[in-house]
């Protein structure tokens, strides 16, 4: 075993870090306030191949493993958590068309996608289809050449200023197996956006509904076998859950480093507040928590990595445990903020919202447990 | 022992629950997204003796008790927190006028703060003086048949948009003997505010820092005797912790209204959420700790209305517990929403964000448990 | 609404006090080394009316209410959680046969279960109907003027060791409907004992299995009517609820007494350790819930007393919360002891044991969850 | 980085599994009732070099690294916790004795020990230095060719059944740069034992203290240098914490592993438990949390291989989560048990009293996180 990066990976992490330091951390705060998309800054990251970590080299990604991925986005969430956040999925959306798609679709999205001068959606949530994903009911009809789309999706990541719509559909039967995934032009005909949603945080990427009126794709847009687009989601969500708990890591170390220097330098009953027992205690635990979820994130990127059998248990695992953790280390660098915390002068009440949502999507932390428990109780615990 | 409301008390919850649901819940998004603080809205509650409960009848207010006010606060926090939570300020600053004033000031100012005419700013932190209030360095020096007031307060709520300002500064020596309070216009020549503090909640009313230039504040303006400023301040912050408390009982109590109503409806794998066991178990939780909070905050108030020699640490207590289970309560209720509790278009968010800031002000909860160790460190612990 | 103890109650508890003090707590650590159960002081207890509390003064009893009982049962458990819950089973099947209990058997029954000279054991568990205890089969049919009971129960407390059997079993159609009480002396024919279960704490009471063989009840030993004897079980486990519950609370506050004089004494690091920040906030946490704890007790309590329809719902916040609370606080005294609270030479780890069953018994926390969710969704939460 | 365990990994985690479930656990509740001491089972586990599994080849150990014990360690536990910590303790003993020995005195004691002819105690703990371990008083006056001990020494494990003592005792000035580290034989004239203590778990080990009334013991038994005793001992505690979080980690496991088996297979309203979402979604947290720690544990092992500049930080955190996260879930799987959990036939409450006292020894979980502040602190905590 092996804990330590290696001097790649330390490479890149140092590289994310100085681009988050640079491009992100400055205009976060601003980015949250004018709920402003930073497609100029998308593009600077793609330069640097931060949207297509895990893209196969020979597809023209970085052919990075999940793992070395999630030690660059933990650098990049240092310095915007909504940012880094669509970059993840905009990976996520890349390595599906680069690992699925028909080599024409490839040649026509990847290249574009791959440099952030186009960028993609994630379309599976429905109003009435969040946790219960497999009951969707968009639907994608085949007619000559063409599948043609009806329906709606909901709160849609970068919908409305992205370029390219992974829609799962259903071509089929009801439930998972009759769902098939289409890579859609985010301009074509019969596609609506909603307004944008005005929502707690992730304010530098736009949430909008979808809808498609008749939407006719081209079929060698189809990824996969039609009926495999559940299957094919559910891959891509395995490595998306990795991201999201690692844009919560992030998040978490950067709120605990500004605590850190806070209660260091705060004066108040003639003493620092580092000295004060219970203020060191919290620092204390906040810090374990952090180490412990970073481990656990990374096991499971590595499991993932290795293709385990066990991989979907220990990526819910670690993003239900990280997503958790990331959230409450947040909330209590706010309180060790005070009255500060609370007001938008200080970016914690920023990571605070932002990351409240990460035990929301990919799947409800309550889906990550019945992931969990499923493998649980189908096999001895020991293994897990 | 009794633990029901009696007839008196259901009336009054049934006119406040009437209120807020007439005139603070159908305006408490837009107040939050514009910023607006109600001052209509206000003077309206003041009408209906919101503005003065606990002040006494002889003073021209409601003369309740604080038992009593904390019934109808809890029913006008369900309607909007953060107006509500003002409404608690301004009564605790009217009732230390009504407590504390000399005749003269009193004749002046009560009248029209208990009609809400006037409104009333409470302002005793600064940027160095937070948990640490009674090391201040606002200065008030006698000169003549005047104080003439130096220095600068943070974090006022309603500042700049208020009338009278109840100011504790330093009048003598360091410490909290050194403190005194006084009554000061708004608008008295010197006082200037800072920018509209951008925060996370708490929006429909205004945060502004004041700064005190040579403002000249009549000798009749200091409540009670030079040197008893510290303490009447923190005479009025036993009542103000009840009364914040209570805001997160009526906000929790919202929350966890709404929750309930939304996974009876919300249907997911074919039935409701309310259905699944790990969903009743949340709202089992939740009301079993709403009901605990709710207990120990009237606990608190009836202590307070007894003035029983613990109060203060029963106040601590009520406050510590209170707002930290009517956060978790929010929190969870925001959770069972899914998605759509992240998203403006349901109020879960802002409950969110409003509750928060309970576990920081009117003394951190950190602050609240050195209160109660003192106390159980010096005699038993037993009788508390 | 008046939240204070009257003079009848401070005189009661006053009375209990001392008998705990006098004669509980010198033997307690001895009782559950040796597992043995202390008959001759139930009797004085029964002397004192310990074992009557609520018993109508009709029939013999105190005829105090179930708030009155708490503040008593309290006090009792600061000497002995596991006598005093012994008291209390005993307390429950006295009140259900002065309540149920034909004037014959009442007659028979209730002069020597109220002083003592007989105990009494109630028999609802089975091995396969724990939480589901509505499914139990131990069987009673009619045979002339008799009952023949058939089956077995389990976990039974003071089993082998009390006169009287107050039995619940199944005399008609599955389900709860076709279940009838009986009272059974505990040496008829046809019943035999399990060993005495070797077990974690509750050692001062003896647990053994009951075995029915053929036994013959006479008719007139049914409580209520055939049919009824699953409503009155309930109806005593809502007491028997909150009795538990106290059980929990008086061994926390015995636990947070002991820690709060120990961190006063023991000296680490040149210092009494009740200087340092960390054990004071804790010591404030344990404070503050055990308060807000003992109110929703006798919260509940008193809804018990007033017949209050959602009464059964408070019992079971009460006992869940309440048991989970005392675990905790008894839990974090003993780590306040340091080594010192894991050897048989200080009570903590003693208390540590015994609390824990609380959690379990009377209906687990989790069904106790389930009951609080029923009545939450059908009806509005609010009022709860 | 890599996660998995190599070949030879796995071989001796199945050697020390097999000799677990052999040799251990058919034993361990017997040992716990009669609280005895398993010398010869003792014995066969230091034939397979489970008492030398770190102490260096050259010295006749196995000269594995602290991660591979961890690995051993824990299927160790999974059959005896108490007994397991017992030769973790001798193993740190062991290893202390090796590494900072002269060399007359590795040629004395080595050999033995490694065989478990002998077995260690570790002498560190005062009644009156408990967390404060640097001020401890038994003191070392040099006289000619010895060290002449007088004091005492409390709460030592194996204490009165062990061969040798290592002692830590004050040879200097106050503080921990007084203080020298000895090794005794336990006969040695002058030394003399306290009763067995009772205690709530760990029976399988005997704890006593032991007292020196002019103690001679050898210079050249002295470890290291006059006045690093207290480093030396640190060292041991650094790994000591690694081993004690491991016995936490293959309890909580095997807690879990049980659980599970129970939860499939017990019925209650005509189904599994294990189909109650509630049981199901606990069972998913003790999983997540189990592997989290274990990561974390191995991290830290790891640290300690690498003598990392942070290794006695990373120690502390593994120790603070793993034995916090360890208890917790022997807790939860007692629950989930019901009143089985309670009774002496099932395991679940030996676990349960067994892991409790890991949050106290080895440094308290406060004295970790003292440490783990002063880390964070000193430093940046971004690479913690």
């Amino acid at each position: 075993m092996d804990f330590e990066l290696n001097e790649d990976q330390r490479a890149f992490a140092e590289t994310a870090r100085q681009f988050a330091h640079d491009q992100l951390e400055p205009n976060a705060a601003q980015w949250d306030e004018a709920q402003s998309f930073p497609k100029d800054v998308l593009r600077e990251a793609g330069e640097l191949g931060f949207l297509s970590l895990y893209v196969p080299e020979e597809d023209g990604g970085l052919g990075l493993s999940r793992l070395d991925a999630s030690i660059i986005f933990e650098q990049l969430a240092m310095g915007c958590t909504s940012t880094t956040a669509f970059m993840t999925i905009h990976n996520m959306v890349t390595w599906m068309i680069a690992s699925f798609a028909t080599e024409s679709a490839k040649t026509h999205f990847c290249p574009k996608l791959l440099t952030g001068e186009w960028l993609g959606s994630y379309c599976l949530t429905e109003a009435n289809a969040g946790s219960d994903a497999a009951s969707l009911t968009t639907s994608a009809i085949r007619q000559g050449s063409n599948y043609i789309l009806n329906g709606a999706k909901a709160f849609i990541s970068g919908a409305g200023e992205t370029d390219v719509l992974l829609v799962m559909a259903r071509s089929g039967e009801p439930g998972s197996g009759g769902i098939s995934a289409f890579i859609v032009p985010a301009d074509a005909q019969g596609i609506s956006y909603g307004r944008k949603e005005p929502k707690m945080g992730w304010n530098s990427q736009p949430t909008r509904a979808v809808t498609f009126e008749n939407v006719a794709v081209a079929v060698e847009n189809l990824l996969g076998y039609e009926g495999e687009g559940f299957k094919i989601a559910m891959k891509g969500l395995d490595g998306g859950r990795i991201n999201i708990a690692t844009c919560s890591l992030g998040t978490a170390q950067q709120a605990l480093n500004q605590a850190r220097q806070y209660v260091t330098e705060r004066q108040q009953f003639g003493q620092a507040l580092s000295q004060f027992q219970a203020v060191q205690f919290k620092l204390a635990d906040m810090a374990t928590e952090l180490v412990a979820a970073r481990q656990l994130v990374r096991y499971a990127a590595s499991k993932l990595d290795r293709q385990d059998m066990d991989r979907t248990a220990y990526c819910a695992m670690a993003k239900r445990f990280a997503t958790d953790i990331g959230f409450r280390i947040c909330d209590q660098a706010l309180q060790l903020y005070g009255g500060y915390g609370y007001i938008k002068e200080y970016p914690l009440e920023r990571y605070f919202r932002d990351v409240r949502v990460h035990q929301i999507l990919e799947g409800t932390n309550e889906i990550m447990r019945l992931i969990i428990a499923r493998r649980v109780l189908a096999e001895s615990p020991e293994l897990v």
